[in-house]
């Protein structure tokens, strides 16, 4: 609860007309991209500046109220939902590109840009910026930040992390420190700028982001591989990789996922297939034709009943947005969509789908699977409905399971979704009880009051994990 | 000081053999590979495994007593020297690589293991493993990982920053912990693989490594570009990044560097040249040669007075060897060598090279400088008499106004060498007091008895920062 005091204070802070605590307001920021999670906060600031930024934080730390700082609110794991109340802090105000450093190859940009806003500028200068997670037309940089977002081309290109070589961010107590800079290199001190990105807003408020660009792949080229049997698509991708092959795409979509795509998009897909592989490979003409060639081999010697490549950018393009659109597409199916990441390492992809069709089955739910095969980036998504309590309970003893058996193949429990609010029972379970003390030691340090985006991260309590013995 | 019963204990936890505190030990590991610094431990430990590390961390642990982990000692910022006695802890033993998995190409290595071998052990595989410090026929994995080395390839490849994937790692506590893993993407909680790289052994004990390998390029070609002119030199640099082009290796020498590495690896360099870019590209040939004949065309408009192309494998092999001598070279000049490496954005070479040769001027005191040019990190390189105390004034007075310009022109303090004590009393130039006091919040949740390196990276006293007004 805000009390008049507080609030006028923020108004001063930002102006009148950006702090906001009218209920539509309260409503709208209650939520994020996640299911079944909903709190109100006590008001919403829309800052312009890091001055403002840093203005108000020094008021919530004086007062103790907490602030969850936020982009579009799309990410996965409740990382943006309000829990204890307190002040949503959204960042669309600062939206600009300040720099692009064409001698540098670096662009200098305020958190609140949209993603595909910034691609498209940066790409209009005839260069690159490879994170592309699928939320990109609607996520901000910041937010991108905030949970390390991958995407697409995260096998080849890597993710956010390995873009971000700078950082402005204003700490709990309103002071800003700056991290990295213009620099390839930079081992002056701890890193606090890869500490900071995927710290999920819990560690401080990002305000400004040097992000590093590099000269774009001079060619692509796009195929599908169909397959009758899910196992034999899942070693294929294993295999691209063994033969030391890096495709910048080597996505995965289950016989669900295909139909549903197939009717959002209207792509003609062969709908009785058990598997599609849609490989992407970019860089020198002769090196991408060579290397689709020996895609197509392996995918050939593992039983491909299909394959196919993309005649022109237009159709390639066609078939990655129908494959960004998988989310979206699965969502119609049902009322409640729940979209997990369980990752694990490549070579342990058909053992993990084989798992999640197994647990599903045990279960007795929905689980359709797509996503980033070739970093193990798995996004077993449920079709579900919130209203149906017994059902509910199921989805979430099914993804317990989907967790443990992640961990068990070498995994992990989030690629790329972020722990927030819906991991956080599951931490200790990648990385131990002594992993969760240091990790809320950093937290003390950067906040000792507890007031950035408190109640994310670290659970009151850890689920009790249940190791099965596989028979 | 360690009294009897600690002694006693320690030999029960690593064996008789392994524990050593006869005064020629004690000297032995008294310093490491930066000039005027020794300190005598109080003993010396030879770990061969994770448990041994955290029987001895308890044993330190319960007796406060502080501990530097090392590998063979080749850093540059006495990272390792024990400035508060206490043991040394030696992971020599531990230098297994533990395993080379070729479906995630990954490596899984204990600390101690040459990066030279490890390296050679991986071409042997038909893989790539790409940072490559110069120490890198000495130097261990292990002090990689915790100075978070560079090295020639870091232009286009990064640095070990990059390639560590997962880390198991002793606490202060003697409590292990597991980070990462096999795992192209991990966002399960602060990322505390990338925070201990780097961290200069201030953190935990590093005690095994799962390292990202890649397909190793297909071609390479090498060649010199020399100028009699410094600044066209550093302008080329600027310009082949300007142009997209991003070299596997792009190295700067200027002229007694030349001279020195020369007369020590006999290549026939023209000695008259005022600098030489050695440039390499890699990658699939037909990109690669369509680079060196762009990169020779930018050398030729920016008035390169000689360019050659190395014929052969064997003779692009010499001269990277030659440059990778340098700094030996450099030493034979005069007593004492303190070499180090400011950095700056990659568009800011020329202005820093012009700085170097003012400051160098004004304190009349010799410094050299080559590095790595295409990431902006130069190793100014001052050759003087340890026991001329008037003049090693003067070179640390020159020192500290090339870290002032390095943070003027938006650089850092030290791009791959680290903190350690020697930059300890700059490391606020760059970060600031906020960041200052924000790591060592860090520092305290992994290590709240100071036991790990203490004295390290945080300074009792900053330097007073001294900024030029240019006029």
């Amino acid at each position: 609860m805000l009390n008049n005091n507080v609030k006028q204070q923020l108004r001063d802070a930002v102006g009148e007309r950006y702090f906001k605590d009218d209920k539509e307001s309260l409503v709208t920021h209650s939520y994020d991209g996640t299911p079944m999670l909903q709190v109100l906060p006590d008001g919403i600031v829309y800052p312009k500046n890091t001055a403002e930024v840093s203005a108000v934080m020094k008021i919530l730390n004086l007062h103790q109220i907490p602030l969850v700082s936020r982009g579009s609110g799309t990410n996965l794991c409740g990382g943006t939902v309000p829990v204890q109340g307190g002040i949503v802090m959204v960042m669309h105000r600062m939206n600009a590109i300040l720099e692009v450093d064409l001698l540098n190859l670096t662009a200098t940009v305020q958190p609140g840009i949209i993603t595909k806003q910034f691609i498209e500028h940066i790409e209009g200068l005839g260069l690159f910026y490879p994170p592309d997670p699928s939320s990109m037309s609607i996520s901000t940089i910041g937010g991108n930040i905030a949970e390390c977002s991958g995407g697409l081309r995260g096998l080849k290109y890597g993710t956010t992390k390995d873009y971000v070589l700078g950082l402005e961010a204003v700490l709990a107590s309103g002071e800003v420190i700056r991290t990295g800079g213009k620099l390839m290199k930079d081992v002056a001190g701890y890193d606090l700028t890869k500490l900071l990105v995927g710290s999920e807003g819990t560690l401080a408020v990002i305000t400004e982001a040097t992000l590093k660009l590099i000269p774009p792949p001079k060619y692509k080229k796009t195929m599908l591989a169909m397959f009758t049997d899910l196992y034999d698509a899942a070693r294929t991708v294993s295999k691209i990789i063994e033969n030391r092959i890096i495709p910048a795409t080597l996505e995965f979509m289950d016989n669900p996922t295909i139909k549903v795509v197939d009717d959002y998009a209207k792509l003609g897909l062969p709908l009785d297939m058990a598997a599609i592989l849609l490989i992407e490979q970019d860089g020198e003409p002769e090196m991408v034709e060579r290397d689709i060639e020996l895609i197509s081999a392996i995918c050939r010697e593992e039983n491909a009943s299909q394959i196919s490549v993309a005649n022109n950018q237009e159709e390639a393009l066609k078939l990655l947005t129908a494959r960004r659109s998988a989310f979206t597409a699965l969502a119609r199916l049902r009322p409640t969509t729940i979209l997990e990441d369980a990752t694990v390492p490549r070579s342990k992809i058909a053992d993990m789908v084989l798992e999640i069709n197994r647990i599903a089955e045990k279960y007795n739910v929905q689980i359709c699977t797509f996503g980033h095969a070739g970093d193990g980036n798995l996004h077993p998504t449920a079709t579900t409905d919130a209203r149906d309590t017994e059902e509910i309970h199921r989805v979430e003893e099914a993804f317990a399971e989907i967790f443990e058996a992640a961990i068990r193949l070498g995994g992990t429990i989030t690629g790329e979704h972020g722990v927030g609010l819906v991991k956080a029972p599951y931490l200790e379970w990648k990385i131990g009880a002594a992993g969760i003390e240091v990790m809320k030691g950093i937290k003390q340090a950067f906040d000792p009051l507890n007031i950035l985006n408190p109640g994310k991260m670290f659970a009151k309590e850890t689920r009790r994990r249940v190791v099965l013995e596989r028979g």
